[in-house]
């Protein structure tokens, strides 16, 4: 048997549910890269992420996965051996760190126990000691996606400037990006990194960099070998909509309906508000299940996922198990330090109230099915946490038709 | 704000969620009704309808809805002023009964309370009174949409048998075919409606008889003006797999699509359990929340909706426009006698475990914030209902990908 | 191998090509047909539709092929035994008559040569004989799809109206619908039957009936047995949009594409002279084929198909069979009295310049290889054509993206 | 007005059109990337490329344009400062030599018209005059898109073996694969490049890497820094059919579609004759024009493109202009050194043979709006050319149905 009835419930913390008028676009006829019609495309999906990133200064936009778009920051500002500050804050950090590594920079890494954001004060400190500015960039991960915890992005550019430190400010915000708050100009970011495939609800296969005048201007000095990635042939292009090389096209068409529907039909505020509402009736139903949140601090916590701490001597991976026989859903493994440790719950892109319901309700029956000792009434407490929540963006009777 | 974020949940008891695989299907290039292509796909579905409605005998496809389907029936099989002997089991009984009138019969209603099915008994006795067998058809709806109660049609048989009486007949089995167990050849029907926007999982706009030799041999002498409807060209020209005027050949992909998930993938036996579990469950949580299920009789409990009560001074169309406006959920309303007394949930199609709680949710929560007396708990002894099921068909880890 | 590279043409003279935006439009989610969304798409559509018949009285929409419009349009508006006047144009022609006989009518059929439209003299003359005033309507095929003969339809009315007689005017537009110019309330047409798979663009499953005042006036006292097809409850239910019966929902939503691309962008005027220019290149290379075209009367020439002769002692079905298998090009068959003899080349609906002539490339290399006598040289024929055309419609270098 | 009515014509070589079923294939629900049903598919993936390279060793597939898998190819393999010999053989190559300047190698570009293709004596001279065996890479492009001229890789690699030199030979393929033969194995190629928007009907978006077990030797000691495009973890995760990053996952769908089309439908010997057929034919319409072919020498044809000479003082911006607005056709532009020299007509990809006949007329019937000097009855022989071709595949009747 091959078809399971019903739609999966695709709960991993990204890629995330691609909603059906995204898809619709992107099913659609390419055309040339080199036309008119595909200049006033590029043009508007240009400006379209400026106002997600909340940037004046160019994004541009690779035909690649986010872990692209890393690499993408890193080659266009530094310079061999250049020495990077990074914080360990789960496992994405972690490869981030490793790339450094492999491109031939030199990346420190503060400890952390994968349960905290980066350290403001501890940043300021290694700063402040650098008297010789031999550190060039400050790298943060805002939503660590292997531990749902944030780090404070505004504290941290705060810490930099204590320091009085001129080394690049650089942010990824591949699974915060359109779920969460992130203000690239007013905090101050020099290089902010972002993906497809999570609040901006498209498949993967494009990613982002914003990028502030400061990087701009250091990118022109950057040594690192590069051509794929390479900023200036690709800001030159944009001007006029168009690409240096073959664009993902059919994303684009994607790419500009999430625009259309973030930015002028929900407005991003109240997609921050739905995120908040669907992420706090989580933490609602992982208390009762008397589960440990991954994170610790209540001001990191994650609004586009949930990592939750196995008990000890349970395995996650044989409990995602059974909520993907059983239920159809798939949730987030442990990775890395967490693994078999931790699951985590996606609940974060095009998502509403009672799918995150239906989605909890998995976990609860999951945790049942699987011998997994837990309290029962999380889902009746989320309930109660979403009836209560303010209504914060009504529903349209009217739902578009695309 | 016109971007609902995530899925609409589609709970009325039909037109129901079409499975993404079967939008797919539809969304292709339509090719001439009359080349080779078309012929074999037209045999192919043809074959796989009789497979559904378990019948050896012709079924043929109208591209109409199903109220079409209940027209074809009458005016190929009577005459005019023929009495058909009707069971007023709820408001598409009713609609039946309306339209036969229409048609120039004389239809005889059985009154109902429209919570129960139609009474064997009842027909039996009427139809033993007919000395004169002026009776021509007795027509029966399997699962009464407006009130989530079936009729049991084995035992209507039996009745007519006993009766001795040659009448047709009739079942419309429009919202429950391909959702719980039918039997067109074994349970002696002879004509059977169905329709393509419930359980088969199609859009509207295809519709259904099944015919047995009796009533084909009817058919040659009834002279109510048909042309559209009229069986006779359109199984000539089925035998080849074309059709005697244009059809609807993009749902008929659509439908191809359908046949192949549920004969061949899932499995008719496991879709029909599925059915079971998820309207078991739904029974378990509106006894938990204190309102009252509209069938009475638990050997008629429809598995496909549940129709469920409005306790005495309260409106079900306030009720589901909150649903509606908050949680994005469309119910099923009160129709006809029982309208704003009766709220419906449908549960039948592409429908899991999960989408299941999620709409169980939705009403709980709906309940508590459109104030309506109720009882908490509905939505966990649902979970509890599930949990304990026997798992009847495993969901693959490799869903097909069309 | 199933797979044939590139796509099929389908110049069929209907169903038609279906445009990516409808069925990307029709590929979506379905919704409650009794929800506010749907009273909203009902009312958009039937708007646009009274727009394409040129109407300001009610429009109705069947979920049904096109012939059960001609069959909608008989039962709500006549009696048993009424005498109707057709006028044998063609097939269809033919079979609508044949539908009248199997209605209980008694048609008259006024005998045509297939390669003439309706003729307004012969029409007037029978009327003016009938002095009893027998004849309740005249029924008329504005363009017979068999033949590709329009019939001139403002003649006709005038015809009618000089014999001063009261009968009721009919005509079938399917094939011409949104393709030709069609003018219902100027010129005084009473019912006039439409269908989705033609000039608008859609699948096949949606039909029409635009009714005038004078139309519903004699539905009032129409007494033939109708219920699916009537008119009442649709006109009343539509009133907010809605249907009384469950409507073709997914089909809906490619009509309101469909009429947004006609009515809004390419804009009604334009559409007909893009049809009439293929038309004209159509012609111009049968011509210097050498074959002959079936319609004799220029006035008459239908700009949605071309109707073409093959030689006598050719086969129009080897013919196809060769361009289907060697071109994958469907053209349509030879009807009736023309079985055979001719082949129809589609020319209407979503459709340019290079697919006509790639169409017309596909005929003259079919009949080289089916060995028909021919002269080469059509295709340049047509590029000249199409060439000196005035450039009613620029194409504009942004193409929507629906 | 936006809506240009029918499909329009992309004939740049490449993107190409992309078939409805493999579109279809890609509107689908993403999955998890590290679930079971994924492995599956990367799997399956992996294993239909290496049948279309014709190689047994590694392919890896790379989320990003073509371009990536340039850089790919380079970093994975070289050293700072390593020397390359590259071919000068149109645009791309010189893309190419420029990107290996920028990541720090020693391109040394034999140069060339820009009408023939890479000469492998010239590349037999130079390697063997290098005795120190300084020149670590051979690098061509199998089809260069710039101008419609293909190298003979097979020559190329007897001539690297007749100066027995031990650079690696790395080839392009992005505008061949799949539409002209190329065997990676066979001709001893040890990196090939290819893409996924050409002759795999995809869009934009993935790009491939084959590797040779010398490549693969090569890249353990190369240090070039790398981490996006490294083989090894790319090698290593492959194994059980998953990636080390966010795959691109619904391309992905749309490349088993592809792959089963290509390789199990209609067969790659068939799809190569289909491109030759197509290319000739047009070949011959630029004969019969009076235009020059850019391309000098008929062994080196490509058969996915023709690129074409516009006389001496037109422009092919100004007749390509006229093609877009007129004939809503996109035909690719002159590029680098012939900017406004040639034009260039795609016949690659889904395409067939009245598709061809279109383009043909589109560009016949422009020329003569654009006032460009030639003769007429090109697209006749271009029928002509067709219908004298030996059919390679005859079209199944039935179109398989996704």
């Amino acid at each position: 048997m091959t078809y399971a009835a019903g739609r999966h419930f695709l709960q991993i913390p990204g890629p995330t549910n691609v909603p059906e008028r995204i898809l619709r676009a992107i099913d659609r006829a390419t055309i040339d890269h080199r036309g008119p019609e595909f200049g006033a495309l590029g043009l508007e999906v240009l400006a379209g992420l400026r106002a997600v990133f909340k940037c004046q200064t160019p994004v541009v936009i690779y035909p690649a996965s986010g872990t692209g778009a890393w690499e993408a920051a890193l080659v266009n500002t530094l310079n061999a051996d250049d020495r990077v500050l990074m914080a360990e804050t789960g496992q994405f950090a972690t490869l981030w760190k490793n790339m450094a590594q492999k491109l031939g920079l030199q990346p420190e890494f503060i400890p952390g126990d994968w349960r905290h954001g980066a350290d403001p004060a501890a940043i300021e400190a290694r700063l402040s000691e650098d008297k010789a500015r031999a550190i060039k960039a400050v790298c943060v991960v805002h939503n660590e996606t292997s531990t749902g915890v944030t780090s404070r992005i505004a504290e941290v550019r705060k810490a930099i400037d204590r320091a009085a430190h001129p080394a690049l400010f650089m942010v990824d915000t591949i699974s915060s990006l359109a779920s969460m708050d992130y203000r690239h100009d007013e905090w101050g970011v020099d290089v902010t990194i972002g993906g497809s495939q999570k609040g901006l609800m498209l498949p993967a296969g494009l990613s982002f960099n914003a990028i502030s005048d400061k990087a701009r201007t250091a990118s022109k000095q950057a040594k690192l070998p590069k051509s794929y990635w390479s900023w200036e042939e690709m800001i030159a292009a944009n001007k006029t909509g168009y690409f240096p090389y073959t664009p993902g096209t059919n994303l684009l068409y994607g790419l500009r309906e999430a625009l259309q529907m973030l930015l002028h039909e929900e407005g991003l505020d109240n997609v921050f508000r739905r995120h908040m509402r669907h992420a706090e009736a989580t933490r609602q139903a992982v208390r009762v299940w008397g589960l440990e949140i991954q994170c610790l601090n209540p001001a990191e916590y994650s609004n586009s996922l949930t990592a939750v701490q196995m008990p000890a001597g349970h395995s996650e991976v044989a409990f995602r198990k059974v909520v993907l026989e059983r239920f159809d859903m798939s949730l987030g493994s442990g990775l890395g330090k967490v693994a078999d440790k931790v699951f985590r719950i996606g609940h974060l892109g095009d998502f509403n109230d009672l799918t995150l319901l239906g989605t909890l309700a998995g976990v609860e029956m999951g945790l049942e099915l699987a011998g997994v000792p837990h309290r029962k009434g999380g889902v009746a407490a989320a309930m109660a946490s979403i009836t209560s929540a303010p209504v914060t963006s009504s529903v349209s009777p009217v739902r578009s038709a695309a």
